[in-house]
């Protein structure tokens, strides 16, 4: 039976690619809030097109676009992915139009093919090879599908907090994943905490001519200085109490990294880079990866930014950062934390405008639900997952952390540019995904 | 004599206006290398216009146009103007469109407007004054008009160097000038120098997620961290020998300031700040405006800067900085040890990736020349010039040194916002500015 399905997915993976494409071409920025309404439409539509009941659910921000089949079986599988994308800039390095699909060679370039509606196609098409080939679905099953995964999740616990026991299931697939460095197929299991920020310095009411930098305040310096305090050159962050409380790495996720390959070699080559932050390497490395906070500067914006030079004194400058949280921190502590520490440094002028984020969550690196994930892995691409105890990206996961066992498996891999220009997937990767999907589906009905 | 030349003025001073419009509208922004040479042709046949000899002096950057009204006059009065402006960003502050010259209430707004587009046509109305009213010129005229001194005068050396002779004059009127915060017209004696420079750091091949801060090296932050290397938030620049050599205000210049009022209050209301630099006041504020050189950031780009949160590890980080130099400070120096900085500091990844600048030059304030401006100026305004030994701002006054004594008068006041949006000088100004140069031309005759 499974192979009729496969032989499906075989036949009509172009269909699954255009399928992707009309989702690329719905440019849903989280952070410009356009198009969100219209994508959660065609999102609906799409899981109803594979017979599921579909509900849109109204938040304080976008909705959040719920499927379910309900086949009354006794498992249930969950799966969250997420409709919204990051922004397209710098759009002058896009080889193609970021907002229309393109197939090159043996890949798929568009934004958010990797991150992540492409993994949302592979799920949805998934379940089509089911129905297309008069296959029986054995276990019931759900998505989410929200749209603002990609500014924090500002309003999806809203949601979650309405729908606790619809959300619990047996087992639930993560939105993103995909194969590593090593061309292997990975698992992440957790995913770090999040705080982004805003820092606004408006100095003086309108931009001076430069030459007064002799006796005006430069809001531009404000900021550098405010940043320069917060983490300098041996990569401390500065706030006080910053690393409080922070979960060291369990025994059994020392256990799973031991075995992880980081590539070091590769991953520097990928970059241009000779060597990582403070010249890390091996298990400090991994340390750092896995479980190490940041404090990461997303962008700056001052003054004047054009060809060549124009002699001005900006009246303002923000900067957007990112911390990257791990077990055991809190958003809401760290950004009491960054408001005393600019006080207490002298940059009270230094306004945080807006803020966003959650803590960071796991499933158990020993949970079964993860060993079935990993065998039906094992059935399409050949070798068991490399179990990732956590990504060192972030999402929403805290949320589900007691309604299921989430595992996060994709159809990205090394190459993918996520949050990049020329975002990418492999062909065959999206491809076997589905089938991966299909088999897990299968598989899940003895779990 | 003189008071037909007034009067034509004032029946004619809507006409002035139109012709700077024509001017205005051409956006040659230097930065841009956009429309130089047609607004270089404009000059031109704005220069023919009212009977001068003109030239255009090819440089290995944008043409120097001239003009030569020759009457065979004992004395020759030379004025030097630019055709370049600032670039107009950020665009969405201006009130009306930056390119298209606008006249709301008593005002005159557009980029070049004050700086110094409006300077130039009241210098080619006070000739056309003589010439519409058949009144003898009683002196030598000569125009200098560059298209460079917004990014620091880079080629205007070779025109000097190849018409050393032409250039030599009893008197010259540099490009700008106008009424302080008290309403009265001031003369600019001196320029600083300047160094512009473009910081630059790549720290990565392209964009990473900004997940993998905890490993890889942010070039915002090696940028902020090299920023903040160069000045603390004491103002004091930490490059080494910078203050070396320093040439104090003379006893004649002391003396000049004493009678200048700062006007604190006025000032800080005017930028919305509550103290300058330091909390300095009185005769140290005074000080350091006069004499004190800069760092200043005139732009940072680095990473997303669009609405909301993106999160991303930017690969490259840009800073353009200019500092401004006193009399005794040489730009090579400093450039020079800029780079050693950077360097010592563990910054050699940030490259200058180019560089323009000159050193300061002054008139002297007891200049006979300068007593003899400031006589016009009273007919017209009814008041003496103020004195200002120096600008805060810079220009390529040094090149001049040797060969005429150079005063700074212009139309501009202390709302014009030079290099701002809603760039502006009063109607009023502008046709006393005319008024003056014609009373100026007169009376050299008797110098």
């Amino acid at each position: 039976m499974t192979e009729d399905l496969l032989a499906f997915i075989d036949q009509t993976v172009d269909d699954a690619i255009q399928d992707l494409g009309r989702l690329i071409a719905l440019p849903s920025v989280a952070a410009k809030g356009e198009h969100m309404e219209e994508t959660a439409q065609l999102v609906a539509e799409m899981l109803r097109g594979v017979g599921s009941e579909t509900k849109i659910h109204e938040t304080s921000g976008c909705p959040v676009v719920t499927g379910e089949i309900d086949v009354g079986a006794e498992r249930t599988l969950l799966c969250y992915d997420h409709y919204d994308v990051q922004p397209a800039e710098p759009f002058d390095l896009w080889e193609s139009p970021p907002f229309e699909m393109s197939v090159r060679g043996d890949r798929i370039y568009g934004r958010g093919v990797a991150d992540n509606k492409g993994d949302f196609v592979t799920r949805l098409w998934a379940v089509k090879a089911f129905q297309e080939t008069g296959t029986e679905i054995p276990v019931n099953l759900k998505f989410v599908v929200e749209g603002e995964e990609e500014i924090s999740s500002p309003h999806l616990y809203e949601f979650v907090e309405d729908n606790r026991e619809w959300l619990k299931a047996d087992g639930g697939i993560w939105e993103f994943g995909g194969s590593g460095i090593d061309g292997k197929q990975e698992a992440w299991l957790g995913l770090k905490g999040i705080l982004y920020v805003q820092l606004e310095v408006e100095a003086l009411s309108h931009d001076a001519h430069s030459s007064l930098a002799c006796v005006l305040p430069s809001a531009a310096s404000r900021l550098v200085w405010a940043l320069s305090s917060l983490k300098g050159a041996d990569e401390h962050i500065m706030i006080d109490d910053f690393y409080d409380g922070i979960k060291p790495l369990t025994h059994a996720e020392l256990e799973a990294l031991s075995i992880i390959e980081m590539r070091e070699e590769d991953v520097k080559k990928h970059y241009g880079i000779t060597s990582f932050i403070l010249g890390l390497e091996g298990d400090e490395l991994k340390e750092r990866y896995y479980n190490g906070p940041t404090c990461n500067i997303c962008g700056i914006d001052t003054g004047y930014q054009g060809e060549g030079s124009k002699t001005v004194l900006p009246a303002k400058a923000t900067a957007k950062i990112d911390f990257r949280l791990v077990e055991g921190m809190d958003p809401d502590t760290v950004l009491k934390g960054l408001r005393i520490h600019l006080d207490q440094h002298g940059f009270s002028d230094v306004k945080i405008a807006w803020h966003e984020g959650y803590p960071a969550a796991k499933t158990p690196v020993g949970h079964p639900f993860v060993e079935l994930v990993s065998k039906a892995n094992e059935e399409v691409f050949g070798h068991r997952l490399t179990l990732q105890p956590t990504s060192p990206g972030s999402g929403p996961l805290y949320l589900f952390d007691a309604l299921v066992p989430m595992v996060s498996i994709g159809c990205g891999d090394f190459e993918s540019r996520a949050h990049s220009p020329n975002e990418t997937i492999l062909i065959d990767n999206f491809q076997k995904t589905i089938k991966r999907m299909v088999v897990l589906i299968e598989m899940m009905k003895d779990y």
